[in-house]
């Protein structure tokens, strides 16, 4: 028996239910096996092309560390959606690249992530959407992710 | 007994079908509506904003014509998919505007358009998808449409 195989791609903050869920809803109709995958952005990309002498090894720390606290928040939060810990991916490196790439390796149909409308920081997520879009090899499913506080109950 | 409603936007080539194939199982899936639309583009817009006094009339003929043309072609090709010819929208003006505002108008829940890897005339096509993505008010599938020519049985 061959499942399909579904990619989805969270971002760890409270976003990440909803896009799970429409995630879980899209597997379990078509009958998919789901896997999630969260990215880190390495910190040193933040500082440009400089010279990093003196805090090369330190960065390295935080960014083990930071793939370390992203995966267990990854399977924790999978665990609530029927993904188990070997479905779950944390990987360091661009978004949309790594999604693509993922997706490509594991022969993914289709790939599931959050997108925004407002601008700002919505715009900057909204864009791990769109580069996953272009040259995507497979369906993509953006999940819109509403932006207002819950305030009503 | 009220509906979700499910836009599925098409450009009326042979990818058609593959777009309307993935929404069509969707919309079963999930008890949708569907409503098919294709925009025409204005012809006036490839001259930009040059003066266009002596072919005024008969440009605004060759549009009327190729809407007339699209709207006959998108009930026939919708009315494969069970959809009937009062939920298939012919526009004019640009696909990713179009498509974000009547799916604004009609609440839709979900947009379902086609996409390519490739580049050249696909990239220009995907840029409808990540036009519809960057701001849609709801769920936006971007089904990957297969470039290779259908060579193997």
């Amino acid at each position: 028996m061959t499942l399909k195989n579904f990619l989805v791609a969270v971002d760890l903050t409270e976003e990440a239910d909803e896009v799970l869920t429409a995630a879980h809803q899209l597997a379990v109709e078509r009958e998919a096996q789901l896997t999630a995958i969260t990215v880190v952005r390495p910190m040193l990309a933040a500082y440009g092309n400089i010279g990093f002498g003196s805090f090369n090894s330190s960065t390295f720390d935080l960014e083990a560390e930071a793939l370390k606290l992203a995966k267990t928040k990854l399977v924790q939060l999978a665990d609530q959606y029927d993904i188990d810990p070997e479905h779950c991916k944390t990987l360091l490196g661009s978004p949309a690249q790594e999604i693509r790439r993922l997706a490509a390796e594991m022969k993914a149909e289709m790939i599931i992530l959050g997108t925004h409308s407002r601008h700002g920081l919505g715009l900057l997520l909204g864009s791990t959407a769109s580069g996953v879009l272009h040259g995507a090899i497979c369906d993509v499913l953006a999940v819109k992710i509403h932006d207002e506080p819950a305030a009503a109950a």
